[in-house]
């Protein structure tokens, strides 16, 4: 449905409930705040899907028009729905693949937005809308208590029993360690192969270089990179790809 | 807005209008009538931000049950915003760069979906819900009447005149180069730098392999590629990439 058939009904709406000159007043000014509301829903969409196409890149904030926007798409139903689909996708590729039998086929996931869920942390710190503040985020970091995505511990399961060799590569720091670990057997992950951080030496690399890096490392032990799943592009791009790259929605914030 | 508050209006107007048992009985066939597009509009739009995302691959048709959405997205405000804000973003970019005077600063545009619509064509060939037909496409591409999409030739016109290297990649045959061209200038481009087409020894090749191929002949003739535009990932993806990549809505087709 598109956003303007939506005002047609909001009309219609009006129209019928108009008995006198006050609530025709009142039902246009609920026409144009729907109109409003219809334009920055479109805009917002757009804006969305160039974020997840990579088109928008370095931007710090969702743009203050699409607060609303976004806080109703990761509560609603939609961020389900789109999890959901990528996992399907996921699913599809894994089950196409046939596994040797030497443990080195691998799959990567990222941690935050793509195994875990810190929606509970950005919901009380506006969904995007504010700058990062990493002290705050650290904190929440601590508490170890990031919950799964549904869909991601879906697909985790499924690889896991088909043999995938998973490795889980995070731009959190080494020193985040212990409550990383704690924080992923709680929310029921488990049996991973080998889990990355980024080291001292890593700091100030862009996530994208220290990633790639990362994989190339993976490849020279021996391991062939099948997938890779992540919320970012920088968890995905540069040299060397995955076989096939997953990329899991995330309109809250960008790491390039 | 999500669709489940549509449904709750589509409810409020069933109660509304409530007057006697059939009243009721179509209301709420009215009402299961809205979940049931509510629930595939919700699908549709997760199944097309996976293929606008390059998680879903290789599909050949349009999702049946997604008809109606992708018939709607084309044929409404949505494509038109998706694309004006692709060109936005590009825009953003294009602005930010140094051109030098040497004449190889390059911006690469594929053709079909991205700087021309076939929209006409797949109105009457159901909006890729039809498995492609070769011979009545080329017959359309025969008549060089396709129109500009509006935004992209904001951006071609503004990357002409800020000093641009325009090269068109298409995966269109050489042999249909005098129809391109006509086709081109019909609809308002003019003063591309070069229009490379499939040649006969480029048949069989994936789009990917083909389109990447010819990037690094480029760079070999001392282009610097800046950014390419298309509206699928085989535009884009491949070494060498461009520095930036801009990928257009196209929910209608798939080329690998």
């Amino acid at each position: 449905m598109g956003p303007f058939r939506f005002l047609l009904l909001f009309f219609f709406l009006g129209v019928v409930a108009a008995e006198s000159p006050q609530t025709i007043l009142r039902t246009t000014t609920q026409a144009v705040a729907a109109s409003a509301f219809a334009y920055d829903h479109l805009y917002c969409d757009s804006w969305r899907l160039s974020v997840e196409t990579n088109n928008a890149r370095f931007w710090r904030t969702v743009p203050f028009r699409c607060s609303e926007f976004v806080q109703e798409y990761m509560s609603g139903a939609r961020y389900a729905s789109d999890t959901d689909i990528v996992v399907d996708e996921s699913l599809a590729f894994a089950r196409s693949v046939q596994i040797a039998n030497d443990g080195n086929d691998a799959w990567i996931f990222d941690v935050d937005e793509t195994l875990l869920s810190n929606v509970p942390y950005y919901a009380i710190n506006g969904f995007g809308t504010k700058v990062f503040n990493e002290t705050s985020f650290n904190e929440w970091v601590d508490k170890a208590r990031a919950p799964a995505l549904a869909a991601s511990l879906r697909l985790y399961e499924e690889l896991l029993v088909s043999g995938f060799q998973i490795i889980l590569l995070t731009g959190r720091n080494e020193a985040q360690r212990k409550v990383t670990v704690e924080n992923l057997l709680h929310a029921g992950y488990h049996s991973w192969r080998s889990l990355i951080f980024r080291e001292d030496s890593d700091m100030g690399k862009p996530a994208v270089v220290f990633k790639s890096g990362r994989r190339a490392e993976l490849e020279g032990q021996g391991f062939r990179i099948l997938a890779s799943s992540g919320d970012q592009w920088s968890d995905l791009l540069g040299f060397p790809m995955a076989q096939r790259s997953f990329k899991h929605p995330n309109p809250m914030y960008y790491i390039g």
